[in-house]
């Protein structure tokens, strides 16, 4: 599985400071513990509260790049964002933008500039089953918003291996959103079969648990089950290892690596080569 | 989910000894542990050693039903055993038979044996996907079988809620055995489309982990994976918390549970009901 480990976040209050301060030393620390458990991607993603964000992404990209070898997910709703991240982003090595819906209100035309940067850096993209109406609560349009993003990335030259699709997973815990698990991996059945190589599967894991009580057993639970419908990536903290291990067993039982007494440090030890 | 709660078995040491010695101490403990910890039945099985299977089945059923309200699952491979537990056995709070091919080279009418012993006492049978030729090792077999098993139930009389299909899981560190697990859960994708109502899916769930080092990680990855493609039984050690804080979490992800911050409590407390 495409591990894109979420930490390097202004969401987490050590990484907001560090970002206030330009300190670079809680950056780097979690760059090189992300990388050792397994990480594809680091995450990157400056959260609200940076003053100037096109400035402090830099900041984070040029600091995390340069402690580990690890390619980056510059993260950020913003395209302006995303584009200064990638003026100073070593994309030799890979990158991910995530992301975009298939369009909005504000910007019509979002998914074709992510798309274009995406294009012009060799990257990826992670696109969200989301539209200008907002974030359907069924399955049909899911996969309809899917479909939609998958012909228009091919119109413009990204073919769907650089194409990741992100259908939304909400807190669990919210009344009237606890159908949602299960229809998310309905549209993923269907959106697998849409294209041939199929786009990439990947979710922003830690947000079905917001607000609970049992936040690394929902996650490694729900990621197990995804997995096993074809998901081949997620947005997660790496650094939960009862999450990695469900993980390297998921993967394990899906025959996409081999069983042996030691399965679980060997897929630790070959994770960073998932990409 | 329907859990078949699996330590009352012969082959266990301490069941073994028990049923030698006639001393229903361990059995009457285990009847009780398994009722608290959510059993919906507990399986019941001589195991092999026993020098009259028929006399200690007849043991075994009185002393666990005397312990406990728990309906039993009666397990074994012999018509004849079934025979001498169902004789003894209070079969007003229900009963599982468990298990019959679709046939075999020896007794080609099994299935309609343990169907007709259902029928007579208005339990349920538990009906493997295999037939003469053995277990198959590929999707469209096992689907095949079940079709085959689901329509015979129909023509003498059993409607599909009475019927647990099990498509019969292998041990996953057996060398080409690695694959099974994925064919098990596109069985079960299938098999669930072939009639309304759908059978239930039940699994011999330990079987997968036999032999690795890793056995109840496996063992609740598999079945988070199992329950999302429809699997609603399997035949668990119930005894096993981390794997039934799974089960708690997977039905409540799939919505067959409302979410509470005390889930897996409230699970517990009601899974008994689930049958």
């Amino acid at each position: 599985m495409i591990a894109i480990a979420e930490r390097i976040n202004g969401q987490f209050l050590d990484v907001k400071a560090a970002i206030a301060d330009k300190d670079p030393a809680p950056v780097v620390e979690l760059a090189k513990k992300q990388t050792e458990a397994g990480a594809a991607y680091l995450d990157i993603n400056v959260g609200t509260a940076a003053a100037d964000q096109q400035d402090a992404i830099k900041w984070l990209v040029e600091t995390a790049q340069g402690a580990v070898e690890t390619p980056l997910c510059l993260d950020s709703q913003k395209p302006d964002v995303i584009k200064a991240g990638l003026q100073v982003c070593d994309t030799s090595r890979g990158v991910l933008l995530n992301s975009t819906p298939l369009d909005k209100k504000s910007d019509p035309e979002v998914l074709d500039k992510y798309v274009e940067m995406a294009n012009a850096s060799g990257g990826s993209i992670i696109a969200l089953t989301m539209n200008v109406e907002g974030v359907p609560q069924n399955v049909d349009n899911r996969v309809a918003i899917a479909a939609e993003i998958i012909t228009k990335c091919m119109e413009l030259g990204m073919t769907p291996d650089r194409l990741f699709i992100d259908p939304i997973i909400l807190p669990v815990n919210v009344p009237g959103a606890q159908e949602q698990p299960d229809n998310i991996l309905a549209a993923i059945d269907q959106i697998l079969l849409m294209s041939d190589p199929p786009p990439h599967i990947t979710m922003g894991l830690s947000n079905l648990s917001q607000g609970t009580t049992k936040r690394s057993l929902i996650n490694r639970t729900f990621l197990a089950m995804a997995i096993s419908h074809g998901c081949d990536s997620a947005i997660i903290d790496v650094l939960d290892e009862p999450l990695v291990d469900v993980v390297a067993t998921a993967e394990m039982l899906m025959n996409k690596q081999i069983y042996s007494d030691s399965f679980l440090k060997a897929y630790r030890s070959m994770a960073g080569g998932r990409r």
